[in-house]
C-alpha cells in the first residue's frame, strides 16, 4: 500500500476518503446479500431493471437502483441500457461467492459480518479503552462468558457456524496441505463446528480417520443444517476444556487458541499433550501476525476482532512457538499461506 | 479498479474480502480519532510506546497496542523497535488530516461518520426495503423533519456542522473556481452552514460581497464555534424555505438540492430565481453521477447516504439541467471538479 499514503496524498487525501468510505462499501454488498439480489440476479440468467428486482424482493424501486448503482460502481454487477431502461446482471465474482447455494458462498459470512460483527465495532473506542469485549454494550450479553454469548440462540449460533463454515471454504483447501500430514493416522478437529475444516483433511489425507469434537449443541445444528452424504468425518460431543479429550495422532485447533488468554491456551494445550499419542501433533489454524508489527492488515484486523468480541488476541509466530515448547511440544514448523489463515505444526 | 474483480479474483477473492473488511478499516481511523491518538501523536514531536499512549488518553495497554499496529498496517503510522521497544510516530498525512487543529483537519467530519452515519448504515437494507431514511429505527427520532433529527441538540448540530465544515475545507478551493464568478457582485449562500465555503468564494473573489444564510440556531452556533477574526462573510438568519430570500447576483446552494424531493427543489429554485437580480445565477455543489449509472463511487454512496439519513439523492447532471430549466434558469454549464463535489452554473 505504500504507493498509497504519498506525498501526493497530503495534496488530497484519495486513500483516506477511501478508507472512511470503507464502511458503507461494506453495507453496499451486506445489505444486498441481506435482501436477497445475488440469489435473484443469479437464478435470473438475463440481465434484469432494478424495477424488477424490487418488485420480487418487496423493496423501494428508488432504494434498490442506487443499492445496484453502487454495485455496479464497485463492480460487482454489470449495467447496460437498452431503450432506456438500464438492465443489471451479476459478475460471475457474485454468482460464485455473493448468491447463495455455490460450493463456494460466502453468504452465511456476509451475515454473520453485518448483523453480528458492523454493530460490535461501533463501540471499538470503548473496547480499546477498557481492553475487554464489547458484547454488553452491543447485544445486552454478558461479557465473560463469550461462547454463551456467541450461541445465545439456535440462530445466532447457526450465523456464527456459517460465518466458520465460509472461511473454511475458502482457506481450507490451502491449510491442510500446507504440511504433509499423510503420517498422522486418527485426526481429531478439536472445535471443528461445521466440519468443513475436516472434510477438506479428510479429502487432502484419504488414508486418516478424521473426527470433529464440538459442544453437543454445536454438534447437533451441524448436523441438522450442515449434513453432509457419506460424510467423511465424524462427530463427537464434547468439551474439550472439562471433558477428556480422546487419544490421536495429530490434534487441529483452528481458530480456537485466538479466542482465549494465554493461560487458557496453555491449559488446552498441556491436556492435548497428555493425550496425544507419541509421534502425533498438532496443528494450530490461525492468522498470523508478522513479527514487526507492521502487518498483515487483516491478522491486525482479526486481532482487533477478537478484543471487540472474545477474549483472545492473534500472535506472530513466535508466540506460538513460546507457547507450544511452554506446554512439551517439539519442532515447531510454520507455513504462511498467503491467504487469511496460516499454519503451525508441531510434534509431541 | 478493473483489474481487481478480475478472473484470478475467481480463484481467490482478496478484493471482496477487502471489501467486506472496509467497515473494520473505517472503525480502526474513527476509534483513533475518537481516542485522540493522533492529537498526541503530533504533541508528542517524538516517537512513543503504546503504553505510554493508552496511559495519556486512559486506554488498555493491549487494546490500544493492537490499534496502533493496525494503523501502521494501513499506512498511517509508522513503528520501529529501539532496545525491543515499538515505538509509534504519525506520518505528515495523519498529521495534516486527522489530528485536530491543522487547517485541513477532517476530525469533525470523522467524529460525525462515526457517531451518526456508521449506525445509520447498519439499517441500510431496510432503507432500501422501505425507500426512505431510517432515523427513527437507529436514533428513535421522527423521519418526516430530517432537520429537525440532525440538529435535535446542540451537541448533534455541532457534529453536523463540523461534517460540512470538513468538506469544504477539502474541495472548497476548487469549487469556487471551477468557474469565473468575477462578474457576480453580490454572494448568498444558501444554507451556507459555518461559512466554510462562502469564505473561500469571498477569497477567491474578492470584489464580491459574500452573506451566508442559515437557520438562526444555525447562525448562531457557527459564530460561537467557528469564529473568524475579520471574517469576510457575513451572517443572515432566516429559512430558505418560509422566510423571503434575499436579492443577490449569485446564489450558491452546495449539499441543499441533494436533501430533498425533486418538488421541493423546484419550488426553492422558483423562489431564487424570483430574488435573483437580472445577469445572477445560481452555482449548484454537489457530487454529480455519471449519466451511464456506472459512477463515481463516491457520488452512488453519497446517494445511498441520501436515502438512510434524508429525503434526497444524488443526480447525473442531465437531471440538475432539467430542473433548472423547469425553474426558468438557462445556460447550464457542468464542471467536474475530480474531487467529491463538483459544480453546476446556471444564469437567470
Amino acid at each position: 500500500m505504500a504507493e498509497h499514503l504519498s506525498q501526493s496524498e497530503l495534496d488530497y487525501p484519495f486513500k483516506l476518503l477511501e478508507y472512511f468510505n470503507g464502511f458503507r462499501v461494506s453495507k453496499v454488498i451486506f445489505s444486498a446479500c441481506e435482501l436477497g439480489v445475488f440469489n435473484l440476479l443469479l437464478k435470473a440468467q438475463e440481465p434484469i431493471s432494478a424495477q424488477h428486482v424490487a418488485q420480487e424482493l418487496s423493496c423501494s424501486e428508488d432504494g434498490m437502483e442506487r443499492l445496484m448503482d453502487a454495485l455496479v460502481g464497485i463492480e460487482i454487477l454489470e449495467v447496460e441500457t437498452k431503450d432506456g431502461t438500464a438492465l443489471y446482471s451479476s459478475s460471475d465474482v457474485a454468482n460464485l461467492y455473493l448468491a447463495k447455494g455455490s460450493g463456494k458462498s460466502l453468504h452465511d459470512m456476509i451475515i454473520y459480518q453485518s448483523q453480528t460483527i458492523y454493530p460490535l465495532w461501533n463501540n471499538m473506542a470503548d473496547a480499546v479503552r477498557e481492553g475487554k469485549n464489547q458484547n454488553e454494550k452491543t447485544f445486552g450479553l454478558p461479557s465473560e462468558d463469550i461462547f454463551k454469548a456467541l450461541y445465545r440462540s439456535e440462530e445466532e449460533m447457526l450465523k456464527f457456524m456459517g460465518l466458520m463454515n465460509s472461511s473454511w471454504v475458502l482457506d481450507g483447501h490451502d491449510i491442510v496441505t500446507a504440511f504433509n500430514l499423510s503420517g498422522f493416522q486418527k485426526i481429531v478437529d478439536l472445535g471443528g463446528c461445521t466440519g468443513a475444516l475436516a472434510r477438506e483433511m479428510a479429502k487432502a489425507w484419504p488414508s486418516s480417520s478424521v473426527t470433529v469434537l464440538d459442544l453437543p449443541q454445536v454438534v447437533e445444528v451441524a448436523q441438522k443444517h450442515f449434513p453432509q452424504e457419506d460424510d467423511a468425518v465424524e462427530f463427537q460431543s464434547g468439551d474439550f476444556f472439562s471433558d477428556e479429550i480422546p487419544p490421536a495422532d495429530l490434534y487441529i485447533l483452528a481458530r480456537i487458541i485466538h479466542d482465549w488468554p494465554e493461560e487458557k491456551c496453555v491449559t488446552l494445550l498441556k491436556k492435548i499433550h497428555d493425550s496425544c499419542r507419541p509421534g502425533g501433533g498438532v496443528l494450530l489454524v490461525e492468522a498470523l501476525l508478522f513479527e514487526n508489527r507492521r502487518g498483515p492488515v487483516t491478522a491486525q484486523i482479526f486481532s482487533l476482532n477478537m478484543l471487540v468480541q472474545m477474549e483472545g488476541r492473534e500472535r506472530p509466530p513466535s508466540e506460538y512457538t513460546r507457547i507450544l515448547e511452554k506446554t512439551g511440544f517439539h519442532n515447531v514448523q510454520v507455513c504462511r499461506t498467503g491467504k487469511c489463515y496460516d499454519t503451525i505444526l508441531a510434534t509431541r
